[in-house]
């Protein structure tokens, strides 16, 4: 098969389609053959250099996928070759084949295509169990997403809207906050010309948002505990604004509030099944129901992954941006 | 009556025993003779300038007390005049008579001395509120807790023990860690001596530990993370090391770990009332059972609150001084 392999970290043309051998399902694993994979920002890290992947994952980046299953492995129950799935992966999703544990397995929704299904098992379980399963957002709670426009943005926003809860979001165009305003984000706030903790405040009659989504890390941390709630919750996903930033005890103290930070790709395959399987409870209904759907920026071809990273390093994208096996 | 006011912000002396008017229970309130109260680290802070009382609450210094109730304030039932109680306070403790909203009180334990249970209600409702209600401490779990020979720690080993935990202290004497031993404690760390980080660690085959109770904020913060098990909750309950602390939230994010921060006195009374009705529920069979135990240093007179303020301000004391009303 082929794959997007990276001989030496660097740029974008760091990403080669290579010839290389086929995957094998093993215990309790299915071949997937790949329709589409998305490109996340962990996949920029890897490329770069700076984030390997765990011990017994694929070398090949890609943390989702969708297509049909080509082979089922020993001890697999539940699903038949030629199934049309999306999944959780903890790498090889650029690649026309990968082997998948069957647990982070799901059916493709009704109504949703095949290849925008590669843009949901990301974005679905980390929201799902960021927001809901660790931060507990609750009906009438308001949830404040940075970077609202992203794949895990445009998710949060139809999450939290689904379960009753009031949304806000910073965003850095206004092209992308009329479109969060249009997923049902009632507070849009533009990080390059507001404060989002005045904005926030003032939209919540001073009380704050109840749940922050946060993938910015230590340039946030500060502001977003000033902007929490009392018994807020701050769930930190990415650090693209640094790693180490000061955390005033005392504010999270007066406010019995908490930090939390967490990631699925380390994760052990039992959490990973457990976060899939309350995804597919929870939240495969709405997508099939219609009230939730994949965002999709556009779709490139997976041999030219390099344009596709070039795409979300700009970040002029609203949602995902997707692969295409030849 | 009688109570300790505090005329001038200032060091022990700044405590004057005077003559004040009585307070009246209002609705939803019993009038509280008191037996005895009990010195927390807040009264230091209160009496220092530090921590002023919140909106409503009694400008008298002490957050819990034992006594008889004396009176019943409209629309109270399920108390009667005579009853032996303990009674979380949000301030006036340090009096002969406490107004007490219903939801804060607690009979006296079986087996439990009427002054002794002055000790209990802040370090058994800090404890459970935290250790248990926010972080989930769950049998098998390892729980750090530095200061172990406070009036919280020693309530915090006997209570982690109870539920079969296993349990880690820091503390800074030979004879505070052997008390510590005594009441189950395995892992004792003298923190002058040793490291934490490494000693929890080599004690738990490396995993470290799931739920660490401090007292000492930010100067303990960076190596509490360092300290956390996968999965970990930090419970900050206290700023002994100052207010502000780096936070790796590289780290936090590995370890899927969350720092909370919480505290008793600042909370509406419906999360008052069901605290102390989930440690009427969880905790108070255990002291009738005998399994868990008050642990007083010493009884002091009210009227000498000073002293009693020099002896936790030195820190040489186990478990909790009380004040004891002529």
């Amino acid at each position: 098969m082929h794959a997007i392999t990276i001989p030496e970290p660097g740029g974008p043309e760091a990403l080669v389609w290579d010839e290389v051998p086929d995957p094998v399902p093993g215990e309790g694993e299915v071949l997937v053959e790949v329709a589409a994979s998305a490109v996340n920002r962990a996949d920029i890290l890897q490329r770069q250099g700076f984030y390997d992947p765990p011990p017994g994952a694929s070398r090949y980046p890609g943390l989702e996928c969708s297509g049909r299953i080509a082979a089922l492995g020993p001890g697999v129950s539940g699903w038949a070759v030629g199934d049309e799935v999306c999944a959780l992966l903890s790498g090889g999703g650029y690649a026309e084949k990968v082997a998948v544990p069957a647990g982070q397995l799901l059916p493709v929704p009704e109504g949703v295509g095949l290849r925008a299904a590669a843009a949901l098992p990301e974005v679905v379980c980390t929201v799902w169990s960021n927001v809901f399963m660790i931060a507990h957002l609750r009906p009438g709670e308001t949830l404040l997403v940075h970077g609202g426009s992203s794949g895990i943005g445009t998710m949060a926003i139809q999450l939290a809207k689904a379960v009753g809860a009031k949304v806000a979001v910073t965003a850095g165009t206004k092209e992308k906050l009329e479109y969060c305003g249009e997923l049902g984000a009632e507070i849009l706030v533009n990080y390059r010309e507001q404060d989002f903790v005045e904005e926030v405040k003032a939209a919540t009659d001073g009380a704050g948002a109840d749940v922050i989504l946060d993938n910015m890390g230590a340039k946030y941390l500060d502001r977003n505990i000033q902007t929490l709630a009392v018994n807020g919750r701050l769930a930190v996903i990415g650090m693209q604004g640094g790693i180490k930033g000061e955390l005033n005890l005392a504010a999270l103290l007066n406010k019995r509030a908490a930090v939390t930070a967490a990631s699925l790709r380390a994760r052990p395959l039992e959490e990973k099944a457990a976060i899939v399987a309350a995804v597919r409870e929870h939240v495969w209904p709405l997508l099939s129901g219609g009230h939730v759907r994949p965002v999709v920026d556009r779709e490139l071809p997976m041999s030219d992954a390099a344009a596709a990273h070039r795409v979300v390093e700009e970040s002029s994208h609203i949602g995902k941006v997707l692969l295409i096996t030849p």
